[in-house]
């Protein structure tokens, strides 16, 4: 099921199906994510490139019912309405005395997202967050910026959504690719 | 001669071999990059997911001889060392008016960066870089944050860089997963 994306999506150039394959949907099935999936997860992550290899990624996982019951606080209603089906949610926090840090750990999440795409997993990112709310939750220093929630499962039947989600479980698609490069000069 | 990184890192989890393969040399070879090719990596970039689908990345690309002498001053001495001898440089901007910009484009780059390894191509990223320079060179609006330069091409001979930018040229490392990884709570 999680495969389908290509079909909604149309490259430019011919490019790795991964890519195409990695969306956002909204339908978590109730199966749980095996232990070393999820580890594999983080290690694609681990090896992003960062500005003086400081790799300031942390990653905050909730995966037990007590620390995801901790977890839905830190959604904004209008992801907490599905996110609360994902089997897993997962903070991304960095360390804000490093440079880039916010730049390198979007790098670390793409890894992780890819990964996961690999494995038949569905990801989606989410910066609707109460980010106040999980610094408190999870202990977060001070010298640590909160960045994004993601849920990972499997993907579940579009039915369990409400109909309004329903109609927005499709692959979205992006600018041409002549709107973002420029050569020789911004234009 | 790319796919040997994977020989000087140790995944603590298997993973798919993209990930450990892409590093970031120094040795740059003559070869030119293929149009086609290069546009696959930008292609590849233009899927990363982004907040509200806004994607904040511009790629600005120099790869002719009268481009690439105006990126030139925009790289700091050290990198502009070797980074001088690579055929395509490219500048990461973003839409400094969406939220999450700088973290999106971090994610973007991940994407072109894997797409590259996979093409058997080099990247290296460099945040040494003068950015107010960039912006003068490059026209690049208020409205944009510069973040990261790139160099790409093909691997060149290690024998073409200073003796001590060959003791360099090695994959990194990076930190265990239990030091980036927290399971319920900060740690």
């Amino acid at each position: 099921m999680v495969l389908q994306a290509k079909e909604f999506r149309t490259a430019e150039h011919d490019i790795s199906e991964v890519f195409l394959n990695r969306w956002s949907p909204r339908a978590y099935a109730d199966t749980p994510v095996a232990e070393d999936v999820l580890n594999r997860l983080f290690e694609a992550a681990r090896w992003a490139p960062s500005a003086g290899n400081n790799q300031p990624w942390r990653f905050i996982v909730a995966k037990t019912e007590e620390d995801l019951a901790k977890f839905h606080p830190v959604l904004m209603e209008g992801n907490l309405v599905w996110a609360k089906r994902a089997p897993v949610l997962v903070l991304v926090v960095s360390d804000n005395t490093k440079g880039s840090h916010e730049f390198d750990s979007g790098t670390a999440w793409g890894f992780l997202s890819l990964q996961a795409a690999k494995e038949g997993l569905i990801t989606h990112p989410m910066s609707g967050i109460y980010k106040d709310v999980a610094k408190e939750a999870f202990n977060i220093p001070d010298t640590f910026d909160v960045h994004l929630a993601i849920a990972i499962g499997y993907k579940g039947d579009k039915e369990m959504l409400s109909p309004e989600l329903q109609a927005r479980e499709t692959p979205s698609g992006r600018r041409p690719l002549n709107e973002i490069v420029f050569e020789g000069s911004f234009k």
